[in-house]
């Protein structure tokens, strides 16, 4: 059995890890820290893992040497006590946002402030297996993925792979998010009187997670707006973009064939006919699983490409756990097997 | 033009004050105060005035004498204050709990502490017009109302009123209620992620407000049940009591029809076909009625009274202003005419 | 009192009328008429019309002589019976899509059919009162409004009238919206277990109100993808457009401006603090309102413009009314001075 | 491994029972039958199912014998041809309501119509494992269970096993339910802009599952009434009792304790702080646990009693999942361990 430790256990993402290592079978958890919950049965801040375990949260000055670290930190942590937490650990999944952006330049163009640790951030792979599964075989660190730039990343992925994106022309992804993107403190915006039933258009340039859209895909013009909705856990990326002369639908079919073939994750929704015609978050909810879809104008060469993901799921957790697996070895799809619910 | 003013407007209670009295053919709004939104423009707190007013939160220490103060401050400020509100305006009505209760002792045992004005209790109508229609015609001060008491005396009044309840058994009261019910200070159990889907009994016993149930309708033996559920505006009260031995279903439709009747707030909700056979808050959104239904088992006279509002109007501004306009000798439905909207 | 009748009155659109109507102080409601539901009470279909109305629906092959016609019925009703509407009433509003479009090569496009009465698409008005006050006010016939088109076509207002968007470049419309736009009729997907919580992109090309923004606008490359969210009313349509060089800030603030100084139903939401910040639907529920914002991007002219409805309001019946107040002579906003709920 | 077949398989408890025998490691899935979706894959009735199993529904004519055989038909069939399916296989777990009730009377009461195998009632074990462990490790027949009544049943179980209950005294039973318990086929009711946000009392009496609780808990005096709130999945089941004269808060302690020491998908949820104090369905929603609070009034003896459950769970699928696992010798909770999520 593998020792790991998630540092930082009390928030929505670190609350998946331990939903997913808790059960996961080659992986022990040693500990789970918490300063603010010190003391508290992990059960007391996740209640769906009342009578899953009995851990109890602990003191992060008391960390343990393990296997694996999870860091699951505010932004901006992980990068100052870096070289302590390497200590205690070969390996380490960090998934704030410390550690995505590979240089120092854009990291404080989209974070606003100069980075604490710049001699590490190209020890990190960026923690998409989809993009980066060979280098992830082989890697000790990790970074976390931010959850829009997944979506997006993926949406577009089989359109960059095949070649067929006419990269000289706009990309506007627009994002429709549950709530739980947010994180678990909550402020006079989530107060659910005023988040019930909402669509409220909060970010339409500039947000952080395009860094990661523009240095994974090497798209360069390409703009993030963001819509919150009703629903707690899902995001849905919808990506205008122009396809290069000549492409059709047939060759779109192909692309993203190819992805869903190489990729267990992946699968594309595209039918014809009944309800589920479309990438939807909601019945991803839990699930590792990210949903693709595409609907092209070929009189214009106008593109809509789509992307459904659980956002705690594929777009943090999840993707850090199918890391882990690359990492040390295990079967990718380990410990992620849960297919998600219908209906929801 | 009436002068008003409305002490405390930055709450949901206040702003749905504002809304009614703002559109109201014979009030003249003065004054709105806020300490927290000093200054600010009332739409910004509260986003459906935009372009209907340009009020601005005053300071509460600068009050001028109006014919009309309603106060809609926080549980246990007024009655701290209640002179000096009396020297500003010959008619107060306070719509917080703190004058709802006739008795001292009463306050104290369903509120904790010693009430802080025990002689201005005797000086107030408590102000749901159904139940003090005549008194509030000649009444200078007037409380507000618990909506969840409210809820409850309106869906047993007219079991009460026609003499049909025996008294002696026990009164089930299961609330079900919206999220604007909790105010607009959130807290950790609000927040969207938490609170959206829930079906949380919060409260089995000792709720405040069955200290108003007690007092209005005389009962002995009552609880009130609370379970939050998602929405934002409503309250469902189901009542279980026992009728007299021999009551049948057509005593039951003369002493609701009564009710329905007499007051022009009360609509009876009981159909043998359709989607809407039950009274229902949802659609009763931002409307002053209150709908009432039954369902009696004659084998054994156990009977299910069941009535629907919406808890910031008739549960709180919406009967406030229904006082007023009988305190002041206009027509008691002015101003309140809306209809509620369907669908919603 | 102006006579008028409802035809076709058991649909959302419809209910919505009634509502509107019923309470509206120049209008008597003679007749609402229902196949489906003839005989039985309108507040039956419209359970928030209890106690408000006694109407009972009518059978539509007797309807009398009125002043003006509401003709609510489903699409490709109202242009095989025009002729005998026209006998009935001098003035008609047609709230479905049969007139819209003035040319019936146009309708043929986008309806798939040839249109039943071509001669009759040049003497209707495009019914959107922002667009077309002046003849409104001596038109005899309007036709409806798309919910979608009205959303779309006032975000891109302020730009087209003040010159400023670059014309030859997409313009990529992303409308969010609620169930109800579907109508009162369910389907498989409408089913609440699948509708709750669902982010759905139904439609990327090809919805048959981009007609109405092309002839509106003088738009040529546009194209509107919807998705359904969790949320019975409202409308957003966020539209990505590029500006002519040069444009800045300051000119779009005296842009939206001036059209929400001519428009009495439109406001700007456009603040640096608070939780109101951006158009939101939710707060329009039931009010005539459209709300506008907008965010540029100086640096690259990319304009994201914003706009807020609710659908059967602004976007349908209450836009309807509003041309009923400009035909008849009335105030514009007579009827239609509901703020909409805050908290909803 | 052992051999089942899924007879009906496109209902929502169909599509549950599919979930978790795709993946149970001792159970291979041979069948699922359909007639209405013959031929189509299970993943386009069952969106969650895709690229995790590529059978086809199958024609119902066509089941072949296996070790195994689940019904989950409508309401009335499986009773009707309960002679071929025993001829098909040794085993078999019926999700309907026919073979519940071991009374053919009681079975004519609660369902209005005879029995049509009232020989084999009295070979079903009723397919609670909280109630009849033992009987199901050695039984070949076992009933599902209705989700009422097993929300009801578990509420009450700790004071029935006890004994602390006061028979004499009526025990009423308030029940909170989402969408989903109405199965997959849609109504007029269930149209998302009628459903949602709904609160609506729709059986106060007669509700079909009492004759369950009744059966299986001894009681005579008993109401079920059920509430619609906005939720798919879960049920709340809020029982109001009253106890012996004597009984105190800690005995009832170590009858809840003793439960859940006794059943591994019985929790308690009783907390003096934190946000999660008491059961609650949403983080229940995909996993098997039936979460129990209760709250006592010492003064009176009256109790409030709270169980949540998943009523696609506990309530039908999952429960049938474990009774299949005492039936074939399996560990009680293979395939069953998913813990829910959080936040949800």
């Amino acid at each position: 059995m593998i020792k790991t430790t998630i540092v930082g256990g009390s928030g929505y993402t670190g609350g998946e890890l331990l939903r997913l290592l808790n059960s996961h079978p080659e992986i022990e958890l040693v500990q789970v820290t918490s300063r603010s919950h010190l003391g508290e049965y992990v059960y007391q801040v996740h209640p769906n893992l009342r009578k899953q375990t009995t851990l109890k949260f602990t003191d992060p000055d008391t960390i343990q040497p393990v296997d694996l670290l999870f860091l699951a930190l505010p932004h901006g942590s992980a990068q100052n006590k870096i070289d302590q937490f390497a200590a205690l650990a070969p390996n380490i999944i960090d998934l704030s946002a410390d550690f995505r952006l590979h240089s120092a330049r854009d990291y404080e163009r989209w974070y606003g402030s100069p980075h604490g640790a710049p001699d590490w951030l190209a020890k990190f792979v960026y923690g998409l297996p989809e993009l980066h599964r060979a280098e992830l075989r082989s890697a000790h660190y990790a970074s976390g993925v931010g959850c829009n730039a997944t979506a997006s990343n993926l949406a577009l992925l089989p359109l960059v792979k095949a070649g067929l994106l006419d990269l000289q022309q706009q990309v506007i992804i627009e994002l429709k998010v549950g709530s739980s993107e947010g994180g678990a403190e909550g402020n006079a915006g989530t107060h659910h009187p005023e988040r019930s039933g909402v669509i409220r258009t909060f970010s339409a340039y500039g947000h952080r997670h395009t860094g990661e859209v523009i240095q994974e895909l090497g798209l360069s013009n390409v703009s993030l707006t963001m819509t919150s909705v009703d629903l707690v856990r899902g995001v849905l990326a919808t990506a205008h973009a122009t396809l290069k002369p000549g492409a059709a639908t047939k060759d779109l079919w192909k692309a993203y064939r190819a992805v869903a073939a190489e990729n267990p994750f992946v699968r594309i929704v595209k039918e014809q006919r009944g309800i589920y015609r479309v990438p939807e978050p909601k019945v991803l909810a839990g699930s590792n699983y990210a949903e693709l879809g595409f609907d092209l104008d070929e009189s214009t060469g106008h593109i809509v490409s789509i992307c459904a993901i659980d956002n705690l799921m594929k777009g943090a957790s999840g993707s850090a756990v199918q890391c882990m697996n690359l990492m040390l070895g295990f079967e990718e799809t380990l410990g992620l097997e849960f297919s998600g619910l219908h209906p929801i």
